[in-house]
């Protein structure tokens, strides 16, 4: 990546491209309009199998030979992809078992995207070859930068073969069919096995299938895309070991545990698609952008994809209003990302993306989002010097595909449970005070950190058990809420009374999970002689209300009115050097904020930078210099007191500490300071 | 019955018990506190299929050994389950034809339960053969005191077998082909048929099937199930002639025609789940419960599940607060119950279930739902006198399969028609009133009653309409409301204008069905001459308006505003020594109580006791006593003027008639009274 | 059709007559009956192939030969049915391949209707030979008025040989497979087809199918039922030359392309079914009525079914209340039917369509329903000499189903796009005015107009391009609305900036496309210096806001608030000698009668007559007279100063110009001027 860093001289600015849409004479154009557009790399071939073998077997490279070289003779690098994503009609057509299968057991055909069985010795045979091909043939081209692996891996087969790889999946796992029996408890309604034949992915039942085959079945997909991933990888790496290699990743996507992908890719890449439609656009964007820099290991990731303007896919897709994109765009740099792609270069003319905004519009140079990407493109340069500096985050977030999996699994208490939208709830509170903040699991390595926040989770094994307990002890400070700690990785209520996992670290006992009526009017107020709320504290209790008594640990907030009326609603355990908070409900956003503050001001946790309501302020730290983004969600003009001086890259202005600086809607600044 | 009646001395407590998913350091805990709270009965092996029949004719008993000689040994009686509602994994592998297909073709998978075809000859043969061994086995064990034959059948299966099954089933029903073309009317849609082997089950179709297709499919399917279990019972009644066999029923499950089922077990057993977090879960138990009593020929039945908290199998499963469970518990004895039993003992680890809340939940014994329960478990023995009483009702409501089933076809004047709701009003109007309500149909004998209640009663067979008419004219009192009498038991329309079966009984003529536009503005008010209704009375109109005139029937009431202003809503019909009302309408709670009470007060039927609103008042009668039950469901705390004297078995206190009980909020009375 | 015209002597008053339902003494009760309420017509046999042909190639005519008889006994015209809309269970039984199968796979079963495969040779031959033997049968038959094949064309089948009749339909089309390749654009996600073998049926994929394969899919079903049609038809002249062959039409079907099924029809007939309880229903009727005339070229059309009172297929089903039935009647024949028909003469007893109400209700005559309709077929015969006469409209509005299917499909700016609801938005401004309006497409003849109305075209050919052009250049003025001009017949987007297919007709360039937020405040205000608008006209903007700058075009209105504020809203472009308004948004519905009013104004349009807002005024123009039809919607009396003497036919009054003629609620008058 080093090498890929110094060779484009910045943060990238570019997008997907796709000439074999085009006409030649087309292509003369987008050339031209990079160029005065700034594009540094394009991301070429995505979804190119079928133009590129037109047959089995049959290739055609003679039009991409010359879109390589037009790109080299640009000065533009190329991001080439493995066409994986998208097989083409002759496969379906020779090898119809190659086609994926739906839990209900209908077929996939062709005319969309992403219709492969992953587990297809034909599918894997063949897009192993047509990488090969490429590999061999661009390996030495000089506009060759990077690799980019299929497209948003995000497969779900269930036919017969993918159904066997599961069963070879579980005999690895558990060893014995014993050992299966007893981790799913097959004793529970009948469903011991007696042979592995009997063992199968989890099609259709009557109601509800068993939640750990279901549980196992998530992790195994994960895995077996990507292994898909790992030996084109592998593959391309053995070509060309010094082109890096990435997939991209996406949005609020549980099927693939990016944890586990972020540490086989050589860097982290992102599509990032915030709804200009909804109000939490901008904390959801920021989760996911600390979530690519975590995986990542820190390092900066890419913004492979984000759109110009609209979408299509939605129900209503909302344009990006004047300074958005821009807004979104140094977004994602003040969060780590070292480049700033869009999809595509040239909106399509057909097809199901046709009305997905690109780069340069069906209306051409004229529009409004032309001017404002060409000018971005033509803007971004001034902040080369990011590239490459990283974040500080005292503070994690949890962010568990595991957990994710089996807390939104069957039957639980409450089964209108979202766990994107709880951790998002709980990160917003984070975003609005500034905090940086990675986005880790219990397994990661928490040392850095000084303070742990933990939504919901459910799905806590004996050793992210250890390590919390070993987190806290050690001087960490922690704040747990609710349906935490219920099960291990089998999905095994953890015995001993509730949250059997986490018990001893929050000093309390659950004595029965109770969900809440929309109708239920509950409020919760401060007690005395606690440190962590201000006195005077009250909120509001919904969804759901733990009945819970301290063991050990103090209570800081109970409960008025309801049928648990004097019950702890929030307990304080101090442990070895450091203290778990535990919430017992979901309050309301501004006195979760309290409790929120509460823990972090009892860390010595600090904002990146104090800003007005509305002003997101990120930082990213070089070798020299460190870079405060100063970012203006608010629809107003916005002041900032600075805390230091510092010079704003994209204007030259210095600014001294104390000065108080404006900054309008819409606006960026990204103030570069001395370490 | 009596024999297991004398032997279980009282009113039975206890709840399923699944020992086979615990190691066994954990049955001996489970005796102890079993001991603790006071546990009769356990339902042991309901899906203990896997365990007990690893392989296909290889049987595992020690374990079920074991677990016969704990109970016995503690003096617990054992309700022995035969296995069939979920067959192991090792019959779907061998015998895929046995597994259940849905309506859209797609065969069902192992996983959950209740996924057998049941037609399946292989199924048939295998579930017998457990059952015999059982019964062979622990027949002359001391602790077995009854047989639960499989659990909650629930079964459609449209698999080719079931297919043949239902031409055989039309075969014996119509004898000749033209005979069904007749019946079906299969002259409409060019539906019809010239060999039987044109007959199928109704699969899916271009819009809506024959809806007398549909409602001979209902019927055929309750009965498949029903000769599913008559045949275990037979089998068991052979090998233990003095052993009971019953299944367990459950609420709001149109499946199966309970009147026919009651009508084959030796004792009706009830899961009763109310949700809390419904409002009208009390009248709607209440309903559940006085069916219960009703198909069973008047009989006490068996609580057989109850959760002792939440459950998890809805959106929010809300649990029960204190109190709760104590008070539903007593409402299920109150109307009939001779035992309180809970799914399940001890809360398991794993599984779909294992937030289904249990006597022994996760935490243990330090809940307030084990405090609670088990001290249910150690009160109950104060009411032991009053199993097998009875309950005496005037009244009874029609609840009938045949009506439900095709009242909610295709394509009626309205098809947001849901009949369990509209059942629900009626019925809650009469507990509100704490009338003592059977449940029936009108092939039941009738002449108990000197009241009938008949909601939307579409269907009437000309039996039917002549019992009914029989009923009036023997002196009986009936309402009824709109769509009643408009089809016969092939889902025709009978002839002369609506009600056509029942347009000489409630002397009028609907000359239209009219559904009512949501904000169609309509009122009714009482006309002069009539002694039904308070003269100044006055309703509001919703859902449907009957375009009615009255033809030997007197005008009660007449709609004011809408399009049939003027026109009767409420007909009275005087016929030979009875009267029928009928009720064009939906009308509001209240007004709707009134026309009731009119029904009422005009056959001089008189409540249990009076109460205050929220205060439930039933009655059990047995050989000496009987038994005034008052549950307190409203909110505070009420006080409740005693007609008669008696001593309140529960504390022992003796009251006069004429004083005034205090019975607190959730609070419970039972007032033994000589006969 | 003369013939058949002179024939019935007036408006055909009558319905279906299904007497395969019902015993032979019924039969002598219809035909008592038909003669009292006045029955010209009955259509006969529409479902009858079971009856008619009870086993595969034994036939049984005598039943109907009575039936024939009879009607030509009582003078009443019989329009015959070929059976083809439901195939008996013996072709389901012997031929499974020639039931219809979905999309995603499931094949049909018998049971309700239109389940057959479009394609199927054995439905194909079958069907056809029943047509054969009847008209051979009954083609001298005094009785045979017309011929009415089959019922509501609706099928669409996903089956291997619909498969195979596709991509000959697109061999045909294409010509060649590179061909298909570049109009299907396949480069896009890789969808490049090497072989026909490749190319299917859009069957279900994941995510969302190539939208111009969607589309080509839907012609080709449009077209291949239309081919049933013709086969019939062709079959059936070539027997009676001289009999008139039709089929039903029906409501709000996007299916069938009845632009081209009105040209192969003798005459077009049109099931209409307004919902009582929709504040739309007049309106959307009248669309209806307007499309009928307008496909079949301008000649009166028969109103084929409709119901007396309440339907039953909806969720609630409404009765038509007094007067609206014979209103509803008396609008069809306004706007160009010359006949009154209704589904069916007597309620069938049984079956799906049982509580559809009929002439003759289940009820009998004892009726309002009865009183009405039979009243209504004795007043008929007052206006028989309307019959044949014409509407003349100076303005049109376009309905095109090529655009209807490709506007509404995948991923668009907005996805939740109805666009019958935008056309009847239209629609509706122009019906509220009273302007005669006909229904075409850009591919009709536009000479004959003044005005074209254009609702959001997205889909424009070259051919249509040029043609609107051309309109516009002669003469012509021209409302278009948002996303139109979009795509080319390919669903490729036009080169060039929006919109592409007309930007050098309205004058305007669209930069981007911009849906608008529930809660976006925004208005539009008129500028100064144009003349379609008052000068203090405002509106309120919805749904959706181009970023329009106007080229050539001058600016009529621009946005008020929101990020588009200042931005064009409405362009008013002069071209050659007429004139393109061009709307960005959806207007609320008063500002958007001000906007159309300017139009209309602008070309000299009147209405038909003045009137009050809820009386419709349409006419029909014969050949010395003309009649004005007034037809009172609002639920008051209203007065209608007459512009013209007149005679009411219906009572016989004569009117001068000028004076105050009053009509009741639901009230009609038919007035007959002088030319």
């Amino acid at each position: 990546m080093d090498r890929l860093r110094a060779r484009l001289g910045g943060v990238v600015f570019g997008g997907d491209y796709n000439p074999e849409q085009w006409p030649r004479d087309v292509w003369d154009e987008d050339v031209r309009l990079m160029k005065e557009a700034g594009v540094g790399m394009t991301t070429v071939g995505v979804f190119s199998w079928s133009v590129l073998e037109p047959q089995d077997g049959v290739f055609d490279f003679a039009w991409l030979d010359d879109v390589m070289d037009r790109m080299h003779g640009a000065g533009i690098a190329v991001d080439l992809a493995t066409p994986n994503a998208a097989p083409p009609p002759w496969m379906a057509q020779s090898f119809p078992e190659s086609m994926m299968v739906e839990r209900d057991g209908t077929r996939m055909d062709t005319g969309s995207r992403g219709h492969f069985c992953p587990s297809s010795p034909v599918y894997r045979d063949r897009s192993r070859r047509i990488a090969r091909a490429l590999a061999e043939r661009y390996g030495d081209h000089p506009a060759l930068a990077m690799w980019h692996v299929g497209n948003e891996y995000h497969a779900q087969c269930f036919c017969d073969r993918c159904d066997e790889r599961f069963r070879d999946w579980l005999q690895e796992k558990y060893g014995s069919l014993p050992e299966l029996n007893r981790r799913w408890v097959t004793a529970v309604w009948s469903q011991q096995y007696s042979s592995w034949e009997q063992v199968h992915l989890p099609k259709p039942v009557r109601g509800r299938v068993n939640p750990a085959r279901e549980l196992d079945y998530s992790r195994f997909n994960s895995d077996l895309q990507l292994e898909l991933f790992c030996h084109e990888r592998d593959l391309l790496h053995a070509i060309t070991p010094d082109v890096p290699v990435t997939t991209n990743f996406f949005q609020g996507h549980s099927l693939n545990d990016y944890h586990r992908w972020g540490a086989e890719v050589d860097v982290v890449s992102f599509d990032s698609y915030p709804d200009p439609g909804s109000p939490d656009a901008a904390p959801r964007a920021a989760l996911h952008h600390d979530l690519m820099r975590s995986v990542g290991g820190g390092q900066p990731w890419l913004l492979l994809e984000q759109a110009a303007a609209g979408v299509s896919q939605w129900k209503r897709n909302y344009v990006k209003k004047p300074g958005r994109m821009r807004l979104d765009s140094y977004q994602s740099v003040a969060r780590g990302a070292d480049s700033v792609m869009f999809f595509q270069w040239r909106a399509a003319a057909a097809g199901q993306e046709k009305f997905h905004s690109a780069i340069l519009p069906h209306g051409g140079t004229q529009s409004r989002s032309w001017r404002e990407v060409s000018h971005l493109g033509n803007e971004l340069p001034r902040i080369s010097e990011v590239v490459g500096a990283r974040t500080d985050a005292d503070v994690a977030i949890v962010w568990d595909w595991e957990n994710w999996w089996a807390v939104e699994g069957c039957f639980h208490p409450a089964n209108d449970f979202s766990h994107a939208q709880v951790l998002l709830e709980h990160y917003t509170a984070l975003w609005k005070r500034n905090i940086a903040t990675d986005v880790v699991t219990l397994s990661s390595d928490l040392s850095r950190y000084k303070v742990l926040v933990v939504p919901n989770q459910y799905l806590v094994s004996a050793e992210q058990r250890a390590a919390l307990r070993d987190f806290v002890e050690g001087g960490g400070h922690v704040l747990v809420s609710y349906f935490s700690g219920i099960v291990d990785q089998d999905d095994q209520v953890i015995a001993g009374g509730y949250p059997g996992g986490l018990r001893d670290v929050i000093g309390g006992h659950v004595l029965e999970l109770s969900p809440m009526l929309p109708e239920d009017d509950v409020s919760i107020r401060a007690v005395g002689g606690q440190d962590l709320l201000p006195e005077n504290f009250t909120g509001r209790a919904n969804r759901w209300q733990d009945d819970l008594i301290a063991e050990g640990a103090s209570v800081v907030a109970e409960y008025q009115g309801g049928y648990l009326d004097g019950v702890p609603a929030i307990v304080d355990h101090r442990l070895g050097a450091g203290r778990c908070v535990y919430l017992g409900t979901t309050l309301d956003e501004v006195s979760f904020a309290d409790v929120l503050g509460g823990v972090l001001d009892g860390a010595g946790i600090a904002p990146v930078h104090a800003a007005p309501e509305g002003v997101e302020a990120a930082e990213r730290v070089g070798d020299r210099q460190r870079y405060l983004f100063l970012l203006n969600h608010a629809g107003a003009p916005a002041t900032v007191r600075l805390e230091r001086a510092g010079t704003d890259v994209l204007t030259g202005t210095a600014w001294e500490a104390g000065q108080d600086l404006p900054i309008g809607p819409a606006g960026v600044v990204v103030l570069a300071s001395d370490r």
